[in-house]
């Protein structure tokens, strides 16, 4: 029996286990919306504009290690996705996309739509094909899902022609199997095993990816335990799973010069699901690398490498203890008088529920928030990990659709929330239960610091104007209002705790606006 | 004397004669931030989002005719602009971006932010650049201002690594003298004379680009008084003066096949500034061309060509009167009495006033809108070239700043104001004089009409939902007054009547919700 190209996409991701579909379509992909529609099983989530689309899939597969698939609307909508699936692609997040394109006999006409939709997609996907035919479609859907789940995972695009989705003689296809992680090679862990063994004064290990998940970071605390090793997260992870009972675990500062300063003492760095850290930006007479020039930089395991087997490899070759220390405790900070981020933290770690999932895109309130929640109770932090920001209220959003059992918990600052505003429709809509919180200090407070490092100087009121958010404030509360999210304001840490305990009682979005 | 990079390259640009920048920075711009900072009289205009400052540059230079420059953050700032891009590209559109991007040295490190910018730039950019030093970032100042005013204007992006504009060395360029727009030869325009006296049957004379300007308007009604010639404006026109005293002239329906039937009794299909007509969008089974099939087409200029001289020279090959017929009459419909935006439209012209300028992203409104405006007052028409919705409010933004002294109407149907909506943002901090009016049905209604006309049947409820802003229903009065602008929502002909009268005689941001 065969159906159109569509139809058989379609088919063949429900098959491959992809049951959620993120969309913001257009004509060009109404057999598509019909498809996903006739798909038994397949939620359909709309968003209001593209980024919130992308980001809503990232935040989905960090939590659901599998991907969702979107639904996006030719080059400009794909465009509008964009820098979200940078962030995911940089998290190694399995995403796929498809996207609905003219019909291959309408593109020579140069209708206003027409535009390269592939070379859209290339600079912020990792696997990016065009459909040739409807059954070339259907085959389609099963290499995309191989590609995206690509070990941790990867952006896959497909470009959809119109016509390819509309017309018969397609049928799914079975999905493909999938490859186990790859793993690091024995001797290369015995080398770090003998290294490390060798290796004279402080270590860190700079973990990252899989290897923050709290399997692996069990065996990298059971390393710890041994070697006295310093546990370290990469300053952006895409999840990272902490809390009291799990690794004790620090974050690499985001300033460079601090993060330098971090890892001075360190005579070993050893690296796990990530990179030798570099700085963020360049800044004239700073340095790119953060790691000290003379300690010894070992590499245990890549992104791409399967983390907890060489973690728990390492972790026997060292004879280290199956129950470690640096376990973290319960533990809540004073909040102290002043509503700030620490404050803000502080209720955090003593309200936050087990299992709660943090989407953080606090900014410059990140570092209090992550340190005054240090013993909260076990719960999933994810980060901005392409630096694009207007991922959190996104990511906040995916993350609730793939775990409906789970509170979420969208630390947002003012500036860059404005940049997706829109997934707050999307919280209402599907009655997510995601509890926003806004930093609203009216300012690109992060800019207003990096003035100053870039070296500008007297920086001029119409400088300053380009970083603030003031005249007028914006009113996050009125914002959500509108997009049917209950608010509140609160400006107190009193005000502050009320709202967010009663948030949580709570089911479904609400929004607590934190004037700072 | 020499100064730095990016002082050299603003400098440059001012000298070209830009005078506004539409920003939204980040770190790595922040020497661009501080040039524009320290260059007098250049305007620094933030956006809380790139889709509003690529929009913002459109609008603004449909208006003056001259471009503004934007300021945009790596690739991901980049991409959240490039819809709209692709919309001042397909309106041709002098702009020019500056991309802040990593220092040189710093690319191999595979920070975060690290893309190929370029890349990103490239399928929406007509001109694309990266400086290669300081001074070669001068030199691109005079560079991009020619690339985006070559006749009548083009999309052109320089990408500018940080240590390039941070770096000293360089020094202004001069703007580089710019040729006159390209004429059509002599011969052709007395062939396209000739093949028009021998013409039999109807003639419809079709107009874009820079025939939709009140001159070259005049010209065409010139010709159309001794052919008979209707005039018709293309479906997605960049800037049509039109109104009351101006030349009368019909628009080309959106519907293809409405077009099509619309066209069916011309002979002779004459385009100026504008391609033969074709469908938005293919659909099983219907044509993709939309003039008739034995009609004779005749090209009388490209939309790259001096459409003015073109029109004049016919005008006067024909002998035609200097003062044409047809001139559009004061007319005012009658409203009725159902609020829709047919009674939006005989309200906007009663109302309006002379030298307004209305940015049409009505969708569904919009061709009842057009025909009720017909006999307004002067005014110009500013529409959604290249089909990626979120032009509306931005275009209105940037037409408000390139003309302070007249009223700016922003017409914008609900599901794509929001993927824009913070332009609303930047109208209330720079006090624009713009009155929007929201079409609030709590649809994607065009979505509705084509998902039956590409031959989806029996939609289920997932794929109406996907259609559907209903659930929560927007409330547009509460997103505007979280972004500082004053609203108001009317459910009759008589409230909207009444609150438009009041935003017209108010200066500064009004938003008038209109629930259909």
């Amino acid at each position: 029996m065969t159906c159109n190209g569509a139809d058989a996409f379609i088919a063949t991701l429900a098959a491959c286990g992809v049951d959620t579909c993120f969309a913001n379509p257009g004509t060009s992909e109404m057999q598509l919306v019909a498809a996903v529609d006739r798909q038994p099983g397949m939620r359909a989530v709309l968003g209001l504009f593209e980024g919130v689309v992308t980001g809503a899939a990232d935040g989905y597969a960090r939590m659901a290690e599998r991907p969702a698939v979107t639904l996006l609307h030719l080059g400009p909508g794909l465009a509008n996705g964009l820098a979200n699936l940078h962030n995911a692609r940089r998290a190694a997040t399995p995403v796929i996309n498809m996207v609905g394109d003219h019909a291959t006999y309408h593109v020579h006409f140069n209708a206003p739509l027409t535009s390269d939709a592939a070379g859209v997609a290339r600079p912020m996907c990792d696997w990016v094909r065009t459909a040739q035919s409807p059954r070339d479609l259907a085959q389609m859907g099963a290499d995309a899902y191989a590609a995206a789940m690509e070990w941790p995972g990867r952006v896959a695009t497909v470009i959809v022609p119109a016509d390819h989705a509309w017309s018969a003689g397609a049928a799914p296809v079975a999905p493909r199997p999938l490859p186990p992680p790859p793993r690091v090679p024995d001797a290369a862990i015995a080398a770090v095993a003998d290294a490390l063994r060798a290796a004279d004064g402080p270590v860190a290990l700079l973990l990252g990816g899989r290897a923050l998940r709290a399997d692996a970071l069990h065996m990298a605390a059971r390393i710890a335990t041994v070697t006295g090793a310093r546990l370290v997260c990469e300053t952006f992870a895409a999840r990272l799973e902490r809390g009291a009972g799990r690794a004790q675990i620090e974050k690499l500062p985001y300033f460079g010069e601090m993060a330098a300063e971090f890892l001075a003492p360190c005579r070993t760095v050893i690296t796990c699901g990530t990179e030798p850290p570099v700085a963020f930006f360049a800044y004239p007479d700073k340095p790119g690398t953060l790691w000290p020039a003379d300690a010894q930089m070992l590499r245990l395991a890549t992104l791409r490498e399967d983390a907890l087997h060489a973690l728990t490899m390492l972790a026997d070759l060292l004879n280290a203890p199956e129950v470690p220390e640096g376990v973290q405790a319960r533990a809540i900070p004073p909040a102290g008088d002043r509503l700030n981020a620490h404050a803000i933290g502080a209720v955090l770690a003593e309200l936050m529920p087990a299992g709660a999932i943090v989407s953080d895109e606090g900014l410059t309130a990140s570092a209090a928030l992550f340190d005054a929640t240090m013993g909260a109770a076990p719960h999933d932090w994810l980060m901005v990990t392409g630096g694009a920001i207007g991922q959190g209220l996104p990511v906040a959003t995916g993350a609730a659709v793939a775990c409906p059992d789970r509170k979420v918990i969208a630390l947002q600052a003012d500036g860059s929330g404005m940049y997706t505003l829109q997934a707050l429709w999307t919280m209402a809509r599907e009655r997510l239960d995601v509890v926003t919180v806004i930093f609203n200090n009216a300012s690109y407070a992060i800019l207003n610091i990096e003035l100053g490092r870039v070296g500008v100087q007297n920086a001029g009121p119409k400088a300053l104007s380009m970083l603030s958010l003031d005249h007028p404030r914006l009113d996050w509360c009125a914002l959500a209002a509108g997009m049917g999210v209950p608010a509140e304001r609160v400006d107190s840490v009193a005000g502050f705790r009320a709202a967010f305990a009663a948030a949580l009682q709570a089911r479904g979005p609400v929004l607590i606006e934190a004037l700072l």
